[in-house]
């Protein structure tokens, strides 16, 4: 493994810039759910959940201003309208169902930023509606669409080597590259699917060279330890589980120390 | 009766415009609801579901493009989110959560709008909404305060003489006042409650006869069957019921044979 | 067409019985959906939705009197968490999922109908569930054993050829073979997918035909026009569309013709 | 203060049982809420969410077999259709409303209680329609007879002096009197609203002392200090909050420790 981390090692004279984005305002009601306010002291993008999948009004517009306030871009994450399932088991919904939700969904938060003197700069469909609009053309035209109609201007977050981006790019509209420190890659750019081998990096330190080398040098682990070529324009923290905080802390540091700046993708906020 | 009836027939001469509304897109999912397409023929605005009491992100998209396409003005219609009970029941909300379901419901029909290359006009609060939003000042400051947070030139629909009005006036938004054709009134302009006696015009004709009287002279009958001085911007027009469109029609024939315009309220769409 | 339906004709001597079951109590809050009192006259078992894909508690209620009251086998309709899909949609649920959301919705229809001294008789599940359930093992055995663990004594209403009617089976549980006068099939008892030329049975004349003879004789059409065994011991006839009562009209009048003896499956009620 | 707990120190001869309770089982699909797991330790009952205000057919299987598993007595807490709001908001619902959402929530939770070959206990209406039960005879009926419409041996939970409890009595069921130990009385047994001075102990300390007081003589603080008689068949515990599990710990400390028993309302589970 040494090796390979000596060959992730970015170069330090790289002028070189990414974003950090988690998710956000994941609440609902009386429930709370991750470590939201934490992570804002390390990510550039938040994106915040719209009241499908996850969220409500009261926490979006929370959520709207302590983003705006700790001056990081906000972007909506649209899910599906399945609340129980926290929006993660795929539905066969059309794609005529995916614009109008997305709509829906963007336009409700965007008025939230709006009200308050922001601006919605970017989306990126959570959970399941991510990976069926990564793989399935109708779903991604269709989000990216809405996304369209509401704002040209907003961007669309998506998997690296997704259907999402190629659409964005088609559509007209800024396509951010999204990757994940601690997964593997396939050669096409695509994540290693969790339920393979090596899907995971087995350490956080490994975790934290990759989103480097990522970063700095576009460069990805396969599963089988091979190298390949990714575009990172955004890297994902998530915000559950005990050692977001932490981890999010570890990639922003090493970032840094590797001279790669960490802002927010697009023009000035 | 008749003596009060003549009393009410508007002088022919009178230059005068009214707005006719009616609820709209209050379907959800597989279920349809009311007489939403025939309706559209009689009315200048319509108040289109948000999701929460009644309507998804498909039907607020359908209505929308009809609404559009048949050249009538498109307002939201925001409502409790109490589906089960279809927005109709009181419940104990604060301010906060009114202000912030009511820029949620605004903002996500105005994004369909918007898509379409329209604009929202106005804002009228559904069911029990409407009725705290008229009587309890918080709420309807509540109320006004999200919509001229979403956008400042909607106009803010609610009943004649109430709260509601008065917070759109103070707030500088533009006030209209609505009145319902076969309800009598009380003395303050406000509508005579269902449940005492003479609530309800008891004939079609006298209905007519008073939405005429309203909008051409601004009387109105109270319940013991007495004049008052009532302000009409928009006369509400129900969508359900087996005899809606009838009576849809029965109205704008007689306003417009006494010679009163319908338009939306406003300036030009 | 002639030939086959002289093939299909059943043999009036035959002594038998077939049930005529379908959907009841679809309507949501303030929204009714399809023609229910009026199918009660035909139908000898209904399937009351439960409040997840339709229904609510009202309406529960009420659709289980209504059942009671004419004499009908009152079964459950559980379906998917998906109101705004009405449970049409399929959702990657795990089995554990399945089996929660079983006992959860035939437990409280249950309550209701035990509360008017009744007893539920059968489980059907709803749209996306039942095709599930009908070809996904896990998910076949979980609703199987939901409804086991519930009350042994009822019975599971799945497709012909399904692999739900297996599960009933081997858990010991009385399975019930549902066909559909107006659709063809596949060799082994299961439908012609809708999709498919030939999947649908082109008049009523047809569907009443192959109503007798599955009922009389155990025989259905292919989507080539060929003859195949089946077991039919009840058929489902559609509550919604404009023509829902005069097809049970017909269908049950051409089955009474036949010497067919209509009756809920299972013992006395 | 001294004083008055003197006063209130029970005497350890006696031959005294009170029932501890909690809510339980009151996440939602991701979310988790209060300090479950723990609280078992300490309660020998508890109330299981049913999945209007809280709680989903999987939190409920869980909750119900680890109670089961603890050996305490399993109650339903049924509530009203506002997860959004977590049933703390009042509803103008009817009566009949209420009888139905008590039975369908009471049988859903019942069904998985008898699955495990278990038995539900007791309801106890939860937040605003416990309130709501307490004071409206018509809802404290319908809730009642939901209650005895599922199972004429359910015991009802409802506060000190409520309607809920006369009701109970006057239909048949067992009535279990609630109360809180961390809250002041007025005389008539009934709590002191929370937002009158003095409605709430200000000490731990205090709390318990009122706790043993309650329990072995019935007698209970008001907010100007004085000493009523009160009923306490069950003290409730509240599972959120950081401290629930000491407090829970303490409270139980103290009553071992005065010689009252803890077990559940009722029989022999």
């Amino acid at each position: 493994m040494n090796d390979r981390l000596d060959q992730l090692t970015p170069r330090l004279d790289a002028a070189k810039a990414v974003d950090l984005n988690c998710d956000f305002g994941e609440g609902f009601g009386a429930y709370s759910f991750g470590q939201d306010d934490e992570l804002l002291r390390y990510v550039t993008s938040v994106n915040i959940a719209c009241g499908f999948h996850a969220g409500d009004p009261h926490t979006m517009r929370t959520a709207a201003r302590k983003s705006l306030a700790a001056g990081v871009a906000v972007g909506a994450h649209p899910g599906l309208p399945d609340r129980l399932g926290f929006g993660r088991r795929e539905m066969k919904i059309t794609a005529s169902e995916a614009y109008d939700y997305v709509v829906y969904q963007v336009g409700a938060l965007s008025a939230f930023v709006q009200a308050m003197g922001g601006r919605l700069r970017h989306v990126k469909p959570h959970g399941a509606l991510y990976h069926m609009a990564g793989r399935d053309q109708e779903i991604a035209a269709a989000v990216v669409k809405a996304a369209a109609d509401v704002d040209k201007r907003l961007l669309v977050f998506g998997g690296s080597g997704s259907l999402l981006l190629n659409e964005a790019r088609r559509q007209g509209l800024g396509a951010v590259s999204e990757v994940f420190a601690d997964r593997t890659y396939r050669a096409d750019g695509t994540l290693t699917p969790r339920r393979e081998p090596g899907a995971l990096l087995a350490s956080t330190e490994a975790a934290v060279q990759q989103a480097v080398s990522m970063a700095a040098e576009g460069k990805a682990y396969t599963a089988s330890g091979d190298i390949i070529a990714i575009k990172a324009d955004t890297i994902c923290l998530h915000g559950d589980g005990p050692h977001a905080a932490a981890f999010a802390h570890s990639i922003s540091s090493a970032l840094l120390a590797a001279n790669i700046s960490l802002r927010a993708p697009g023009a000035v906020l």
